[in-house]
Formats: C-alpha cells, structure tokens, sequence
C-alpha cells in the first residue's frame, strides 16, 4: 500500500473480531515501525502499555465508558507521554547523548549546550513541559496506526477514560500523561463500514492573522 | 513506497535546496492526504499559518534560534493547536456535529450527550484542554511528514523557537498552543544524510507498573 492508500484505509473502528489475536511478532513489528518516529532533539518520550490479559481490560474498560472494545480488541495499547523525557539522567535522555557522543554528532563539549536547550524549552512552564510529551507521543500514536494498517490490522484510538481513574488503576508514575487508549486487532467479519467522516479542507485548516 | 519505506525515507533535513518550491498544488497535497488524520470526536482541532514570503520567513528565523532552515526551506508551516477545539459554537464543532447530523452518526437528541463529552474530557483541567489539542495536532504533524515524504519532499519538525514570542509577532489568536514550526522543500543536493539516530527498542518502549 502506498501512503495513499494507507491514508484512506486507515479507519478507527468499533467493532473487533474476538477470535483473531495480534501476536507478539505482530505487536513488535508495528512499535519498532513506529520507533522510526521523530521527536523533539530525539527524546522519544513515549512508552506503552500493553494489556491482553482479559481481566486487565475489562478493569480498563469500567474505567472507560464502558466501550466494549476495549475488552474485544486483542490488544489495547495504554499510550504513555513521558512529561520527564527532557531531564537529565532520564534513561533516554543518557542514552541518546551517549548515541550521539558515539555517532559524533554532538561533542562532549556540547552537554551544557544540549542541558539548556531542552531545558529551556520544556522546563519555563507547565503547559510547555506537558506540550512537550503529548505532541511527541502523538507523532508516536499516529505513526503505530498507520503501521497497524500497513500491516493489514485495525485501530481506534480513545480519549472516553477517565484519566486520573486509570492512572491510578494502573499504578501509572506522575511524570506521565496518558493521552489516549488505542485497540489493536482485526476488525469484526461480516460489518460493512459507514463513509469517512467529514473532514476539514485546505482552506479551512489554513490561516492567517 | 510502502509505509516501511517511508518511514525508513523520512529524515529531519537540516539543509534545503533554496531554488527548489514546493507549489501549491503540492502543499494542498500535502495537507488534504494528512486531513484523514482521525481526531478525537473528529475534531480537527489544527491550523497551519504557511510562510513562503522571505521577509515573514527572517522575521521568524530570528525568533527560532536563527536556523537557517526556516529561511532556506521554500515553506515553513507554523502549527497550530486549537485549544478551543472541543467548543460549542467553535465553527469546526459545529460543522462537525451538522455533517453527523447529516450522515445519521449522531442524532438531534444525541447533542446534550456529544457536549457533555467533549467538555468532561476536555475541561477538567487546563491540562486536559492543552493535551487533547497538543496530542491530535501531533497525530496531524506526524501525517503531514509522512505525506511529504511520499511526495517525495522532505520536512523538518522544529521546537527551537520562542513560544511567547512567536506568538506574538505572528498575532496568533489564545487559543492556539504553537506545538512545531514544520520545514518543507527538497533537501540541498551533493549533501550525504548521516546514518539515522538511535532509537528505542520494542522492550525499551514497553513498560509495566
């Protein structure tokens, strides 16, 4: 499939076949596609959880509007947005200044500069340090749906959880933001799918002040 | 390309070939593939400001760190995320909720309901308000990438750049949060790309409390 056709093939769907699994193979195969995926000075700060076990999500799915997909899908994605990805000695952040000391595309002279600069940018308020975690990880989130098509299954992506409830429920740290649900499967034989819903044209998503 | 290839084509380029544009019927392109982009509640809560004019292009290199990119990529798109964009009365929300009343998704007496959502989900915290747009503009980013990519263009996702300032100077409205400024235009030629950064790992991703 060209971008094309993975554009207008990628759908978020209601109804999951139960009898079909996403395997491991499957699973790690869309996360690895989707690590491709670029982020702010390459802090990647995303993570997932990943729920099969059917007691762990049907506890999810009281805690989300009780939207039966989230026990039918064969996998259901909790989507991470790490609000710490920028700090120094954060794993990722050491690792990825270790990579680029490696690769020589930063000089260890340049730490203080690399410090300041992430610093600077996530760390003068609230709203830039949250901005910071869920934009990047929703580069992550969109490029995992469109892997999932590539590779013949299906997605939806859920705002409708209670957010503090299921961070709680699931004993999720404090530097996370949990921007969105997403289920992973096939979708349910037999149902035919209504049109794509409207969407905005070139003119209405351009402006100008 | 298939969706491998693309991810694999796409790189953040640091170096635009300054007599190469990117033509309107490009960019319309560009930005009618990625308005598939699925949104929560298909809210399509982004914008794009688009710079193409040289003098609108220094005066915004010279509040992003002073990277020639922004003046040497023929477009730069400055991202918008509508914070507003669960709002009743906002044109999209309601342009939204006609055309499902249109196609039979929603029904008349479901609008109490559809309001109620969106504003438990979005209104909670200020929080919540910046994530949802912060979150969907990235899954809207990310599509704009991919897209240019199988256009064959290439982009560059940027964070260097003072918000307020920015903001400012380009008199954009409150309710936006300006998550990237987006680079697109052809790489300079004779130029050798660097092997791509490290990334995390399926088991680097994946987490459990």
């Amino acid at each position: 499939m060209n971008f094309q056709e993975i554009s207008n093939k990628r759908r978020s769907i209601n109804f999951f076949d139960t009898d079909k699994d996403v395997t491991e193979a499957q699973l790690s195969q869309i996360v690895e596609l989707a690590a491709n995926t670029p982020s702010s000075f390459n802090l990647q700060p995303w993570n997932l959880m990943v729920l099969r076990n059917p007691e762990e999500k049907e506890k999810l799915k009281s805690l989300a509007w009780d939207q039966p997909k989230v026990v039918e899908a064969p996998v259901v994605l909790i989507v991470l947005a790490d609000k710490a990805g920028w700090q120094e000695g954060h794993s990722t952040f050491e690792k990825n200044w270790q990579e680029m000391l490696k690769s020589g595309s930063m000089k260890l002279e340049q730490r203080e500069w690399f410090l300041n600069a992430t610093k600077s940018l996530y760390d003068w308020s609230p709203e830039a340090n949250l901005a910071f975690a869920a934009k990047n990880t929703g580069f992550f989130a969109m490029s995992l749906m469109y892997a999932a098509t590539s590779l013949g299954l299906e997605t939806h992506p859920m705002d409708g959880f209670d957010h503090e409830a299921v961070r709680k429920a699931f004993k999720i740290p404090d530097n996370y933001w949990v921007p969105l649900l997403l289920a992973v499967g096939t979708m349910k034989p037999g149902l035919k799918l209504h049109p794509a819903k409207w969407r905005k044209k070139y003119n209405e998503i351009v402006v100008s002040f």
